[in-house]
């Protein structure tokens, strides 16, 4: 069974494609700035449940996951487009409307104009691509390609949460408020624009992803695009705070394997940061010389890090 | 029941968006020249039936959609993306190569490069959307909104032919050689690519659109979109010429009211022109100073068109 990412690898080999593959396609602009552009696609019973989340929540998410990729290359969001396919039975209720009212009024607070899109009808599940387009300076984009050996590697906030959030909602449990949390952070995370495009304004990130996918898979996208390793501490990630009642091991698979946390890892010559819009920003560990390579340190033992992180085959 | 065109004009209303309506939306490029971006959405069993259609088809029809959008502003394609989800089913078989394959010959055509897009699990229905980014001069992009009383109104190559290949595919029928080719009309469409470019560069069009709902839904987006009316001739419409065997009142509906001819229409102060790129062009009436009023002539007989398109809803 072929993973995304091998396929991803295949069609990009097969028809040369160079510039699939970082989190936005970087188009030239005009003289001063570049365009960003990236679309995802969200799939009812795939990527959410109509029974798990609110229709404006929805909206807040299918915005936040394009804004995050844009973040992730320090760019600033400037304008959107919305494709939606919605089964009949739902087109007649009130879901469209609660649905664009969250996602306006994410896009409202980063100032983004929805400018185009598609609305069609679906067979029988509710099918939405965000697109997201942004600038960024010519040149001054920050791709997965720029981490060197002995960059420090940094994280946005807290991870785990989202993943442990999913669990919860699958799991059918009565939550807690800690668990509620945990929940939101699945279904409204907070894509961090005003860091990503702070970065970016003072060059000091040298690679950057969103953590969608995990930080295992996404630390290797890191470091296989700018062919280098990394160690990471585990004492040092940022466990989400609410994770205080979950088994160590388990904590282990959520931050590490677990996706959806759309926090910024980066890597950066500068060797702390203090916080940012109010959001911490933790050193989790270092880049190394050893291309593939990815150390973690638990309890001062080193272990490989497992290769695969979240994937959706 | 709200129908798709209420439902974006609400958005439109309720959100204050100016760009949404055109067949792209026009971002700010360069000195020189402005961005022009649209997005397509196909679900299966809506849009496309996997039983009736090849992968390598499906492929062309997703790129040739966007590109007909493109065409239709006088743009000139040249960047896309494309987002795909796939049931676990299909995802192991050769669907994905053939898809990619048809899209990238077509592409491959117009020297326009993927550059992005994304990959994901679907549950039980293949869809697909599909970006498309081109360029157009600076305030030279030809929109709905620019026909004048007396201009002439043209449309390029033969309508019909996509509806009725659509029929015969629904109705199962053995197929003759020209139900095939408006089979094939249907499932492999031409963008007019170079005619819609060719006008914008020579200046002839005043408004332009591409017939995806249909020729009724279009010139009277036109129409209302350049507030003026419209008369029509159906002894001058360029009727697909495999229709012969079907009988005039069905050829009415076929022509007015079916879509995805994806023929260009256009409005001119010219009053004839010649062929473009081996394909007709042929002036089918005339733009008039009464808003809203679309009238058709048949036989000599003035009645009014029908205000409906097709809709999804």
């Amino acid at each position: 069974m072929r993973s995304e990412f091998e396929f991803i690898r295949n069609i990009k080999e097969k028809y040369g494609l160079l510039k699939v593959g970082d989190d936005c396609a970087v188009l030239p602009g005009d003289s001063k700035a570049e365009l960003l552009v990236t679309a995802d696609l969200l799939v009812e019973d795939i990527d959410f449940r109509l029974g798990w989340t609110k229709p404006g929540h929805l909206g807040h998410k299918a915005l936040a996951v394009s804004l995050s990729d844009i973040a992730a290359m320090g760019g600033t969001p400037k304008w959107a487009m919305l494709s939606i396919g919605v089964p009949e039975q739902i087109w007649n209720t009130t879901f469209l409307d609660r649905f664009y009212r969250g996602w306006s009024e994410l896009a409202g607070r980063f100032n983004v104009e929805l400018v185009g899109g598609d609305v069609s009808r679906a067979a029988d599940k509710v099918v939405i691509d965000s697109i997201v387009m942004g600038q960024a300076p010519r040149g001054r984009a920050i791709t997965r390609a720029g981490a060197k050996p002995g960059d420090s590697i940094f994280v946005t906030g807290s991870l785990g949460g989202s993943a442990r959030g999913l669990e919860l909602l699958k799991s059918g449990a009565t939550l807690s408020a800690g668990d509620r949390r945990l929940v939101e952070r699945h279904l409204r995370p907070t894509p961090r624009v005003e860091i990503g495009s702070r970065l970016q304004r003072r060059g000091s990130a040298t690679a950057m992803i969103d953590i969608s996918d995990g930080l295992a898979a996404d630390l290797r996208h890191v470091c296989s695009e700018s062919n280098v390793g990394a160690r990471i501490y585990f004492d040092l990630l940022p466990v989400d705070q609410d994770l205080n009642t979950v088994a160590q091991d388990r904590i282990c698979d959520l931050v590490l394997g677990g996706g959806e946390d759309f926090e910024l890892l980066f890597t950066s010559r500068q060797k702390s940061f203090s916080d940012m819009n109010s959001t911490r920003i933790t050193r989790i560990g270092e880049i190394t010389s050893e291309p593939g390579s990815i150390e973690l340190i638990v309890d001062g033992k080193k272990t490989q890090l497992p290769r695969a992180g979240y994937r959706h085959f």
